[in-house]
């Protein structure tokens, strides 16, 4: 960490604040120039309040450059996590899963239908939405519990692990059966549900909020794992810019980073990234090819009929054409491992 | 709404939508053109969901031009809320409060020197976070209950209503005594909180999410008031932009937006929005000249001392100085109303 | 074109603004609500400026439903615009370059050392600056004139064709023996200096703008078209957004839309775009994956001992491999002509 | 100036580097940790490129402590600059100025009549578009040198000095009796035009771009005053966000930061960055409050008739009475000199 000294901070402000930092077990470098000084501070400095160091007089500026996320630092766990899902599904450390499913669970007939679709098309996982976050409180907000029931029913005919989202923690129990919980972008940031979530014991997926950043998004995991949980799963699904063609703009770059960053798998969500079924083929290939560990694919038996969130959905078809697209990348580069997940 | 068809949509694909559109109540108007047609619906638009709408195969683009917002709609409701907080504090409508106090609340002391100074200084409301919504889990998470305890004793001390900041439902109980209950921008879209907050009959103030447009503002408020509130204050509190030299870019067009579009009373929050003392009183100042009706401020009664948050407070002095600024703006635009709030 | 009336208009002042489109050689449909008129335009609005429109005291908003740019749009023109850059190498409609170089031209030898260690690696067309827009005064400017020639010269001893940055339109001379001009993104609304290139003969290629929206950059586009020139190549290089881990956001999702509304190429440049050579091979695959008919990447022949721009560079070897992945990839996805460019 | 090194970095590489910043004048201080090498460099950094030292492959990132701004930077130069426009009309340090008239030159008529209107209701200088940057080629591009001159007629029939916008420095023969030169947000970062307006010897003011950050604005200021020109001001107009009911989001906290960073003077333009009149006094107001050297309004002898940018003009009328309200801020601010400008 470095601060950057006032120039009218006088010696023995300075000094005090040195004292200060020493207490907290940190090595302390001076720099004294003309207009500024500046203060290197070596050592476990995570636990320092950056606000705290600005918010005295005598700073001008204050920059961590250590990351401030430890267990889902990869400096300090260099090797990939591979997140068990089920007895045949992992996630990273080489380990790709397809996770394909509607957006809402609409009925028990629906949900089924969809399911052995998907496996048949090559989904590992499969995706349905029981909570719906929505905009506006006049629109469609899911099913609920017996959402969660059908999917949890339709995940067993067609034998296959599910995801859904949980919108608040009193919720927990209905998410015993479910084998991944997804924390929504709109939610990255609900603290106390990402502290109750990583005493849970299973597998959590976090997506990006939209106006998150990726250190932002690691500081979230960190509250997941600082409550035991180490399976933790991060998803890319688009940030909000000035671009209006697409709904969100899929940060492809992220993928790259975080793989650099964190030991933990990546996946990203072209669907909702892009509001538009056409551009989900593309953005899928495009994951594949920049290192994902798994993609996430809204699939609709009949999009075009369904008056619900058709825009962004592909046909079991088109899904199959695109896992086939993506396995086709990974092999050609090298990425996919024979013979497992 | 329009809905823009693409240029392959059939006759009979035209009609069946046309049918579905006349079955919701809505009148609908055709331009053909060479490339496209257009559709135009007129009547109540606001339970039509925009994306089912773009989920139809023959749609290229589906628009709203009339707001999804009625409670919240000044176009419905012409006349200003005036939001009551206690016997003698009004917001809205003409009657304007500062709301001030330190981002936390330290000790029964710190909270009671600052809110006698703070009053003395001219501020109608405290203010003092209990719950600290903190992107790392190792940083200050607040006091919590006793925090909300130590908040109410200095409200009476000094003879204010207070605001305090909820983050989630569960808490509900320890803010039986709490004037405004305060929804965080992280919480700006936790729609199952916003949906309780709406019938716990108490003025709610909801700060902008960073990246949260005007209408998804309004939108929020609209979830409160579907549950039977009325009184919603909405708060500017800066938005995430690529600037990087203020914590966040502070949007005072939003105040002149909101005053248009909606009869809820608009505050603005300088302190979070710059993340710097001395930029306060300039926003302050601009705050009042673009038309709020209340500025909340973080005042600390040693921002230099203190180990928190201090950047951005004011000390008591420089609060006192900027709220008769504001005050002198007020008056010389001719906002003060004599003898009130 | 859609344009709503406020609730105030009055029916004549309607009536003269529906005869002055149809003098425009409108069709107008008008469309009567209880709180709004909407009145949709059929025909060639692309010549009705939208701020004009806005400007009318009854208007409240219009909205081109139909796209501003007529020579660059696939409505119009469906086919793939084929960019002949040499004899040899096409870009666009299923022919694909990787373009590479350094920077900054820093010398004879350097910029054909590395001409001939990219051609080696699968390189179509040389990249160089000559001219250098920089941020600072104090900073590096290029080589200018020396530097044109030089890269012209190391195109000759390598065979390949060339490209390179314009500054303004008094340069042109200079670039005679310059086979595709760039306009670098700080210039992509430099109207004047678009304007010129589209008399001048050459391929343009021109970057996108780090916060120009999709439908600007077509735009620009067709200032160049409007001046004659047909042969455009559209570039994508990352935009302005709060995230901070890279230097800009790669925008993926851009190559898709791109594809879709307009014929003409598309190429993406990972290496300005993320500002850090380890993000550049997984983003070149993914720009692959994503459908680009070209990747133009930074390649110096001693990126760590070079003081100049190597954060992003690629050594050649490095080079080649990522040229590698991209063929495999376009390969796997059947994007690959046998036998061509 | 900090730079933090890769854990990898060797001794010998170490040493060498700081050989070579001692070479460069610069003094350097070592920070060892178990992870990271931390370098702080004291001395000039300002012809230090930062891009540059990242290049090195055992550099993981390099951050300015001290701005790369020299002439422009208030720690230099902590004086206000006064810029003097006319013989009786300066702006800085203390004097304010109103700056108003059409987006367009229309006809000489129109133009002398807004310039009476004007000087009547409280400007001081005159502006008026005659070279119009447009996105679209198809749209109105201004009437050229015969708009400069209509100008010129005008501001010496209304007794005002006069600004208007450059678009390449092949221009500047018509600008001759221009009093300030405009660059407009989209040629902010044209250096070579930066570079040419700082050798003309008259007054600039710069327009800070859709994104371009404060730095970046005070860079161009930089380019401007390399070329021996003292007289620049800056101009606040709106930056690009997500947010989409203002055409741009007016930054007025860049106001107070830039008043703190430079001496330069600073306007404000609230007509371009909102888009829409009816949004122009309020921000006009807050931009006098926030403590703008000046404000450039857009007024309209008669937007509503007018079929040109109407959407943002104000009519003379109402121009008089926002000037009167930011006297009126000034004034109860404690802002206006008596007798002065």
């Amino acid at each position: 960490m470095i601060a950057v000294l006032r120039q009218d901070a006088t010696e023995s402000q300075i000094e005090s604040l040195c004292d200060w930092f020493q207490e907290k077990g940190l090595d302390v470098h001076i720099s004294r120039g003309e207009y500024q000084t500046i203060i290197g501070l070596i050592g476990d400095t995570s636990r320092i309040d950056t606000d705290l160091l600005c918010g005295l007089s005598i700073v001008e500026s204050a920059t961590r450059v250590s990351e401030p996320y430890k267990s889902a630092n990869r400096k300090f766990h260099p090797r990939d996590t591979v997140v068990k899902i089920s007895d045949t599904v992992r996630i990273g450390g080489g380990h790709f899963a397809m996770i394909a499913g509607p957006c809402s669970v609409e009925s028990e007939e629906q949900i089924v239908t969809v399911a052995k679709a998907v496996r048949q098309g090559g989904a590992a996982v499969l995706r349905g939405g029981a909570f719906k976050p929505r905009t506006s409180p006049y629109d469609f907000q899911g099913l609920g519990a017996d959402g969660i029931h059908m999917l949890i029913q339709a995940g067993k005919a067609a034998g296959m692990p599910i995801i859904t989202e949980i919108m608040n923690a009193s919720q927990l129990d209905l998410f015993e059966e479910v084998d991944i919980i997804q924390v929504g972008a709109r939610n990255m940031q609900n603290f106390d549900l990402l502290r109750e979530l990583g005493r849970c014991g299973k597998p959590i997926l976090i997506k990006r909020g939209l106006s998150s950043t990726i250190k932002e998004l690691l500081m979230s995991a960190e509250y997941v794992m600082a409550g035991g949980c180490s399976d933790v799963i991060l998803c890319e699904r688009g940030i909000r810019t000035f671009e209006t063609y697409t709904r969100n703009t899929l940060d492809l770059s992220c993928v790259a980073v975080l793989r650099e960053r964190t030991h933990l798998p990546v996946v990203v969500d072209p669907s909702h990234a892009t509001g538009a079924a056409r551009l989900v083929t593309p953005m899928a290939r495009a994951a594949a090819a920049a290192g994902a560990d798994g993609i996430m694919i809204e699939v609709h038996n009949d999009p075009s009929a369904a008056l619900c969130d058709g825009a962004q959905a592909l046909t079991p078809a088109q899904f199959a054409s695109a896992a086939a697209d993506v396995l086709a990348v990974r092999r050609a580069l090298g990425m996919e491992k024979d013979g497992e997940n």
